[in-house]
């Protein structure tokens, strides 16, 4: 079986990372990497993780051997290990933000630093399976997108590559708390969190330039993007409420049918009524739906920002790279409450 | 001291009517009226409310005698007795939808059901007092606005006055679930509801053909308006994210100079940085704040649903009504937590 | 592979009975009783099932064929098509109440009505495999415990049996409000469920009597029973915790010792550190931790209701009843947040 | 008018007593300390503080000039400076535990740090007003009381007094996440605390000794006690369920008897049906209930932590030691919902 290092093991997404793993019938978990828990048990920092019960915690990746790594690590990180892993013939997904946007200038100024690998960026592939599969399948390094331009990107994509929408894109986005990461902050903190609805990421998100830089990839119009996310008493599971101007009559049935025909054969995207958040949680899934609002269309997508808008996402691309079914150890169903 | 009586007063909107009114310096709670729970007294169906413990909850409004009273009842109600009570003079203020809008046949397509009482509707004044407090100082009948277009219209009325926006306004709404009243539904069922953001209303809540009704009567452009309201896992609190096409540069700072000066002399909103629920759950204010979000703006508007979305702008309604401070009663800071 | 029905498929446990099956290597669901939504598709009803799309919802069990029929219905349900699945050779896993107490006067006492199958009633074994796993491998009818009997039981028995504790025996429990099940009601309405910690279940929550059932046949000491349950604002989920006196010293590390002695070969408790609900939400385990509260020890138990305390637990239940591995279709892992 | 000065006011009690004391009708907050945020103006610190616009966060309390202060710090900051305020005839409500455990090196075992002040020790009033309310009434220094001894004493100091029960005293307590403070912590990160119910305090809660230093002081049996502190997921609310043997026949009706008469003339203590926080969030009322759990009592006492279990009870605490009525802005009832 082929061997699998996970880096930033303690964290949110190498958590979930390491839980979808632990039931994968090809992937063999033999390093977790984490700098604040090395020489720990990983089955005592995560005891819901069971499987994995033998696998300790180990603290850099110098030494690291494995077929596959992930790397769930701070902006930053990835790009530190990337060149050195690819040398060493391994395949990486990096869920963090280092190979994402394909102009290391535009990398500088959003995460306030300079590219330290820029040479490896045009080999970086961007894993939207949906979008992008073929280029996957052959890919050595995969940048495994944000969780918010994952819900968005699979909502609008079909719909400007058949130029049925014109902009501005409006995305109001909702998002439970597990995205902002396991490290305590104000804004996570329980009490701010529980009783409100905050929005936050103006007048930029990072993950604005994110979708901007693959909505300019796609073939059809270029339309002009307002993202505003707000956090909201969850923990997992993003909704996007995106609304945008369509180009012709024939409303909700028109989007609908682009989307089916668009994902006919997609594993994980699901097309029909207004989703709820607990079917995507803990899965690789996406539920679009299309409503009407008066007379405007409104587009609702739902995912698991910790699943398919990072950790079951990253395997689903590893599963790719590795030559398989894309949806190996990511078929089990949501929860219906 | 004047009394008041309040009709629905186990539903929630009656209760925090009668919540807001156990504090108040002027009125005095004399009559409560529940059909279901009629001779009960009322501090046993409701141990929060405890200066008005003896009130005995009645069954009907034929023999209620009062100086104001208020109707918290569902759609369809209020139109039953509003002409009787104001035969014998009582100042009413509505928290239903019977007499907000003022075309009876637009009532009609709404609700399901004809008008009964359209010759009173001429005579109702909505009660949204920061637009239309010097009509609402000599109305005997307040139409009290729904909680949406409470925390709407607030946001946009300025706007539209000032020309400084053009449409279609997009309102993303976020709300508690004490919206929805105080039936079980399975939509508020607590498994349901609180682990998603559910959007509902589509293809048209009936808080649209409000808002748009009183849009069209503000002077300045007319715009298109889309009204997505969502359930967030809250009880109280209602969060809108109000996109719109700003007419001429100057942004957030614009915006919100057209805010402080349309506000200058009211008590109760506040203009200023990114709001949190909590500060205006059980409080008759509303937080206006306006953010960039990449080239455009983005104006967010807190309320309480029940508080100035419904029980306390409607004592509000009732001290302008008696010639009072619109004030009275309604100063007490909202929770930092 | 064998057949599988599921009576009650629309409520919460049948809908996580049909989640667990959807994974389930060995088991086919291919039947779904509802009878609200029978003649709709599976998948319609319950998006989230994504394997049984091709299942569709029937009415009744008159003519179910199957090689095991999961029940679950309200109490009474059951009862009436029991005695009729046996007679066709169906294997039966009821997750009501109609068989968990021995004694038919008991169960007319609790639940308000004559039983109507009492000669059933000694061929049903009571299935928690923890405990009573070889009878249920023998068994053709199995009453799935209570959500609480499950979390309660697995922490008192081994000391019981042991002698290591006497009466009496205090349960405080929290339950997330899906064991109330699908239907609304008051007690589970969001606006009143999510902003308190209800206590309910007094004077005599029905889960008392089946706890004290058992707690009767177990070797040892008898021990009195006073068990609270309260509501906590979460969905799925249930700790207890549990207070008794131990009768000799050794505190803490004693009662993890005849924990880890008497789980030693088990799939699904585990033994350690305070627990998360999340490690077990989703699944079939079950985590104890003993902690000291000043001079005397506390018992934490947590499972899922849904999971551990009904759906997944049937599945183990008929995995044994078949003669499988109790934890086939049943090792995932939980969720770290 | 008196003035006050609150020390720590940008913590969540240090908000909540200027929220309280902001519609109270003869203190005036005059002085309001924050270390972190000095120089700034109050109301941009907190938006929801709005009477008290004007107030400028200081630094220190060395020129202090009020005629009561109240100090919301963590344990150690009050010692070093109550015997300054005192000198300087200032009237203090200390928030924190300094002066809460008669003996000095009871505080130094609990808090792990020799106490400064011992001196005033004795002079410190332990401030529960319903027990020791005479005593309040001429301090000089109160040690306001704990969130969970209030709730707790309010409990079953009347039952020890009348010697109704014996021990051991089981206190199972649940509590919102804001008594942790509003520093961002592991335990209160939104991700962790908001999907469980987690025990903590274990071996020994520091509220456990103040509750013994209290409970051995009161007339009647000595009794032992045992506190397991839960967080649950809400942000304002504790739930104190409490089990004790009864020592005489009587049951439910004769513990309500005896509070009833306890509490005859209380303000803020209320007995009867089992309460629901919200009922007394933002208030300083205790709701009391007893019910049976089979053959035994089960007591549920209900405060906001941040109210009676802190704020507001210190300005109860300073309306008495002003000799005035201890309800004095105070009553204003709680929310319905």
């Amino acid at each position: 079986m082929p061997n699998v290092a996970v880096v930033g093991a303690t964290g949110y997404l190498g958590g979930e990372i390491l839980r979808v793993l632990s039931s994968h019938p090809r992937f063999q978990v033999t390093t977790a990497v984490s700098k604040s828990r090395a020489g720990e048990k990983l089955a005592d920092v995560a005891p819901n993780l069971d499987g994995l019960g033998e696998v300790i915690l180990t603290e850099g990746t110098s030494a690291l051997d494995a077929d596959v790594a992930f790397l769930a690590q701070p902006a930053g990180e990835a790009m530190k290990v990337v060149p050195g892993l690819l040398e060493r013939g391994i395949r990486v997904v990096d869920l963090g933000p280092d190979y994402r946007l394909p102009d290391p200038a535009e990398y500088a100024r959003v995460y306030g630093r300079p590219h330290d690998d820029p040479g490896n960026l045009p080999r970086a592939v961007y894993g939207l399976p949906e979008l992008f599969g073929e280029n996957v399948r052959s890919a050595r390094l995969v940048a495994n997108p944000g969780c918010y331009p994952t819900a968005t990107l699979l909502a609008v994509a079909p719909l400007i590559e058949r130029h049925a929408i014109s902009g501005p894109l409006i995305v109001d986005a909702k998002s439970g708390t597990s995205g902002a990461g396991a490290s305590p902050s104000a804004t996570s903190h329980h009490p701010e969190a529980a009783a409100t609805v905050l929005p936050y990421g103006t007048p930029e998100h990072r993950h604005s330039p994110e979708m901007r830089a693959v909505l300019d990839r796609l073939p059809g119009p270029r339309v002009s993007l307002v993202f505003v996310p707000h956090l909201v008493p969850l923990v997992r599971g993003i909704l996007c409420s995106i609304y945008a101007h369509p180009t012709e009559a024939g409303g909700v049935a028109h989007f609908e049918a682009i989307y089916r025909e668009r994902y006919r054969t997609s594993s994980f995207v699901r097309v029909g009524t207004v989703p709820k958040l607990p079917w995507a949680v803990g899965t690789n899934r996406c539920y679009l739906s299309v409503q009407s609002a008066g007379d405007a269309p409104v587009i609702f997508s739902a995912i698991d920002n910790l699943g398919k808008g990072g950790a079951s996402q990253a395997v689903q691309n590893a599963n790719l790279m590795m030559g398989w079914d894309e949806s190996l150890g990511l078929t089990r169903s949501g929860f219906g409450v």
